[in-house]
């Protein structure tokens, strides 16, 4: 079936693998020691897309141990459901809410995210007959089809419009979980909205009171 | 509620942006601009889990656009399921295959997993009473229970080997999903296992053909 | 009626003239006489906003002579409408194309625009019994009122939104010039739109392809 | 069409923008950022003429948010006509008064002006068929007539002459809108007239009670 000998990874990801270990864990060998022996106290949890050009431990240059990092398709989180169905997601987020004690959330989304372009074409044919991608993405349904019909903006500015007002849509969403919503009450979790421009690796910051997206200050 | 201003995000994650920015940013700006104007097209798709100490950037040191990367609690793999209901994970694979037409899918997971600690303690409470977590890590209860009753082994053993059986459990499951069955027989869709030991930095490849896990040749 | 001596300016402009006559007009006194005997030879004309944050001459450093400027409330460019009527936008624009030859015409919005502003509060009442400024905000009344609608974007990202709107419909507008629509099409004639963010300085540019408003490269 | 991509603008205005950048916006993003947060409080409007040789925040050197700036052909005001048309001129002067409360109103003519010149020259042909300058430049028609009749002034004599004509016409004008009218009278509202020579760099100032321009005291 392939060429690669029954035990290799990718030729790239092992590469990449020794430079890791020649050098990041190299230096960083007594903090993993540590974060292995007394267990992961991430302050902050992190919801991302999982487009390649979207890393959060990138753009953030965190350390081994800094956050705890869920991925999806766009960063969007379902709203409340305690139906005894599988959510990756709510799973996530209840064990770093619960479990971890995380302070801080953050839903992180970019520019030119596939997921939300898919939302926003309507003429995109599922990509496959169980069309998962679809449902998931008709999270955003409403909002995609209001903006999608609004053409006195551009592709671009369209799409960089749902990726926002998903980002506002995921905060909400978190807030429809009790323990979230009663943590952020009691001032010890306070949720964060942030947008990576891919192309200028410019970072914006959602207002907490506006919900607009600003650049932080000193950049 | 909280002292940030209202557009700030916790400071370490403001600090390391500028770090990112000033530094791999400024390197691989040509690069960055390039993968926002003509698309990310990586060839490899790793699903790993949310653990902060096991970010797959960090341990394949890739560079961006390399991969496309699902993290959920236990890097777990629901079995194909078209229900018309929400699946993220299931969302993500789909996405990475139709679309990006990845050639390479790796279940990436590591030691010292709280999720899979989780599902071996069968006297935990659930965190809370809607057992996201509970109900997400029931995706590999009978390997747990079996392992659990193990009182031969320690449970530092019983805890890697649900990890590992779990990584081959999601292999398993993305095999159940027509489109990855389909590609793989075809010779252009490898699956992968990985298991990364927090603690020493190890990394355990699986053999495709036994199924076992061992050091990649030359380390 | 008022304290100042019959011939006084306010004082604060004439203190701000004493500093360009001991300052930059004592520099370029030469350029200034050059150009009052020969006339003026302006490359570019810019039409841009009434507001006193946005001069074009500050944001664009230029020298005397360099760009002939009409400043109208948000830097509208109504449609050609040869009725016989005193059209000062368009007379302004005739001059420039036909008289000096302009080469390029810069359309110049902000943020932060007190006349979008007004045309996005459907409740705003007219300032007069005339309401000028309402009847001259019609112009773009129609993109008004679908970004109005949307209350999915904050009450910033609308206000920019328009603002971005309304240069487009401007460039649109000054197509519909014949002799504007002529030297464009033989390549004498260069349209340009370009967005001030008064808050932080950046200068965004639309692509004249796209129409979208970006970093001009290099920033 | 153009050498230029299609984002750029005119190489000197983005060299001149970086020089803005650098320079004078470095040092005052402060009162940027404040003039964005707080909106313009401009004390003086000031109706200038297109010229490329004339703006008025040079010739002033003011601060950004000083002055609330017309420019159209001539720097002319049309009479209060409320007749439902777009009404450029009109339209921002009802916006200084109104809702900006300025103080000061000054019309700054200038030497050497295109419109005034054309207005003089009976034997001109119009700039195109539409022939908007033309009808914009009959503002001043009945003045033009006498002035261009007066063959004992030199032709550079009338061409000032009909400049500073024209300046306490448009203040007439200002007078015939009843906002301006009434609060002139209330002394809340100052008009001002001021004359530019491009070659000396002389202010000249209008005496509110004779119409005699003069040099300002000290000057």
């Amino acid at each position: 079936m392939t060429d690669l000998p029954d035990n290799d990874l990718p030729h790239a990801l092992l590469t990449g693998y020794r430079n890791f270990m020649s050098g990041r864990f190299a230096n960083e060998s007594l903090r993993y020691k540590e974060l292995a022996e007394q267990g992961q106290t991430p302050e902050t949890m992190v919801i991302a897309c999982c487009d390649s050009r979207a890393a959060p431990e990138i753009i953030f240059d965190t350390r081994p141990g800094e956050i705890f990092v869920v991925r999806n398709v766009a960063n969007l989180v379902p709203p409340y459901a305690p139906d005894g169905e599988y959510h990756s997601t709510s799973s996530a987020l209840e064990f770093a809410v619960q479990s971890l004690k995380v302070k801080h959330i953050v839903v992180l989304g970019h520019g030119r995210c596939g997921g939300i372009k898919a939302a926003l074409d309507s003429e995109s044919v599922p990509l496959s007959p169980s069309d998962f991608i679809g449902k998931w993405m008709s999270l955003v349904a409403p909002a995609a089809e209001t903006i999608a019909a609004n053409t006195l903006m551009t592709s671009g500015e369209r799409q960089t419009a749902l990726e926002r007002i998903s980002i506002r849509y995921s905060i909400a969403n978190l807030r429809s979980f009790p323990c979230v919503d009663i943590l952020e009450k009691k001032g010890r979790l306070t949720l964060h909205g942030a947008w990576f421009d891919i192309s200028t690796g410019e970072l914006w910051v959602m207002d907490r009171k506006t919900g607009d997206f600003i650049r932080p200050s000193g950049e």
